[in-house]
């Protein structure tokens, strides 16, 4: 039979992804190319105990249908520690939970894009935003991030200009860079996007992950109405159970309630009761500062090895947080080639062309240091240095 | 600020469900309008020790990020279910996990729809299908339910003048009809839609809940490259957990699979190893007949007290399993009079309008006997019947 698929389904980048993915997965190859938080640093007595005390005392409720906003209880959880935390006024019913905050990739492409609109988005940007926005046939524009977070002269025009519909962003401890923006770039774009009809769409999945525990102010404290902000329990409690969240403006929040129960009705409950039964007797904030530490000396591991080991020529980004960095390959080595080199030689990483949305890269390779153990770390950056030596 | 939402959020039909299910919960209201199971048959305590063995032996991992399709023992159940059950060789392969069987609306929609591209469905058809559809901005023409199924005359003449990309059809016991396609309609809608380019998309939601516990042959059987088959555990076993599956031929599966990665990476890993250990010990064919029995009591009640209480010129459908059935109201009494004096008197039902997606209805109603015991069918039955009679 001959099938016939919309055309936004040749419009998805060919994802290589997959196969880096298998092929990284290989026995004996150290991988610093998934994007994985450390399975062994999740809480899971507490999470086991959570699960059990749902279930005894309100499992027919958590089995059963819900609404699509999500469990009420939840999110006063987390309006509460944007209070606290990062001192912006957030009511629950500017939350939405969704399955990771991967769902808000979709359901904000899903509301605010046609084909043909455009979106901007930084160069290096987010692989799974690439892919979730191509499916609704956007125009991808660029902004490059340099010292201190998207070039403000590229910003500037580019809203003015092409007038995106959205930008995305990541301020914190960006994928796959591991870029931060600055207090004042922040300030500084939001009152680009002032009054010029571009929401922000804020992805802070590592804002907890700053290795010196200080929150950094969200941009939407600087534009409240003009920005979406997602969330994510993934990186801070565990990925499993597919729970983020979406804190957006009313006229949004409802656009986008419309657009997630028409996807899957509402997130599964019996997770998100589990989450907050956890979170209501959990120190999260110690828990996070203790994942946060050991993600920070993995890092500055990885770090140092890179500044003593590597040849000249090679360089780096610094993360003050999150789980990836990136490694600036020397002039006339491709990241491609350091991939397959570094397979042959037991050390993966991701080539960071496909972080490109609008073309480009090739020079670079993102590397994640929060999966591996200081030992992997040692040997793999080892197995690295001799590959790039290699192809010089 | 003036948000530029995607033309795509226009096309939703305007919906008044959300306050028709909020009146529908006042209190002293005997509610016929949901759509819920009964969470006190759930098997709680089979579910609570599923999911402490889970947690206690295997935990780490099923809190851990996962692949897109979905946990390979669960697949591998389904899979031989189907082989045991409905006599069709499926392979795991074949087989997508999703977030309740909706997320199969929302992700077979978006794999297969240009806007302006012709569907096509049962009249009247599944509510949550017309609103994951219509943000694909569908053409959405229906064909008449019939005796034994779709009226095949209308079938044949859309699927040959129209040349729909899908036709989304429930064969067992529709929502909201409550009607299952004859064995021989079955064989005759394949045969037209054998060659013809149009998929089959078969929603399976209720086909274990039949009262007198035979399984109907799937359309699937007669056109296997051609129908995709969803299926969902929220009726079998609880709907809180949302995980429902889709089972369709390599090509469509390949698209499916890039679509489901684009919405949400994964469903939640957690709750389908919850589920998989739970199907492993259950005796789920057991469970499955003990609540369908209930159901099946549930109904024949419904439908004695319709023939025995209510004034001549109303009419209802005959389920043989499912959840729902249709009453069809006398000559100038109106769906939306009959909800609105309805809740005046205490007992909700839906109108059957929204269910038209091409327009129509207004003269019945749909009535839910899964989730409501014996004395509140009667009780509830016997207001519905005064007032019917107070509208005539």
């Amino acid at each position: 039979m001959k099938y016939r698929f919309a055309d936004r389904m040749f419009s998805v980048p060919e994802s290589f992804i997959g196969e880096l993915f298998r092929v990284s997965n290989l026995p004996g190859i150290i991988s610093f190319a998934g994007g994985l938080p450390d399975a062994s640093l999740i809480d899971l007595d507490g999470i086991a105990r959570a699960a059990r005390e749902v279930l005894e005392e309100e499992g027919r409720a958590a089995l059963q249908y819900s609404t699509t906003d999500g469990h009420l209880p939840l999110r006063e959880f987390i309006a509460a520690r944007y209070r606290r935390r990062l001192g912006i006024q957030v009511d629950p019913d500017e939350i939405q939970i969704v399955n990771g905050s991967q769902q808000c990739l979709d359901l904000t492409a899903k509301i605010f894009l046609n084909p043909g609109d455009v979106v901007g988005m930084e160069r290096p940007g987010y692989l799974g935003a690439i892919e979730a926005f191509s499916l609704y046939q956007p125009e991808i524009c660029t902004v490059p991030l340099i010292e201190g977070g998207p070039d403000p002269a590229a910003f500037a025009s580019l809203i003015r200009e092409r007038a995106p519909k959205f930008f995305y962003g990541i301020p914190n401890s960006q994928n796959p860079s591991g870029a931060t923006y600055s207090d004042e770039r922040r300030r500084e774009i939001a009152e680009i996007l002032d009054g010029s009809g571009t929401v922000f769409y804020e992805d802070d999945a590592f804002g907890d992950l700053f290795f010196d525990g200080r929150p950094r102010p969200p941009v939407k404290r600087y534009l409240p109405d003009g920005t979406m902000l997602s969330g994510s329990f993934s990186k801070i409690v565990a990925p499993g159970m597919r729970i983020g969240w979406i804190c957006a403006p009313e006229p949004v929040l409802r656009q986008f309630n419309v657009a997630k129960g028409a996807a899957d009705l509402h997130s599964n409950l019996l997770c998100q009761m589990i989450l907050h039964r956890y979170l209501s007797t959990a120190d999260l904030d110690a828990h996070v500062r203790r994942v946060a530490g050991i993600y920070g000396e993995r890092c500055r591991l990885m770090c140092d090895l890179i500044d003593d080991i590597f040849p000249p020529g090679v360089g780096r980004t610094s993360p003050e947080g999150g789980m990836f960095m990136m490694l600036f390959l020397p002039d006339g080595v491709g990241s491609m080639a350091v991939f397959r080199e570094g397979v042959r030689q037991g050390v993966a990483v991701l080539p960071d062309a496909p972080f490109h949305a609008d073309g480009g890269g090739g020079n670079a390779v993102r590397l994640n240091f929060s999966n591996a153990d200081t030992t992997s770390i040692r040997e793999g950056m080892e197995r690295l240095a001799r590959v790039v030596r290699s192809l010089l």
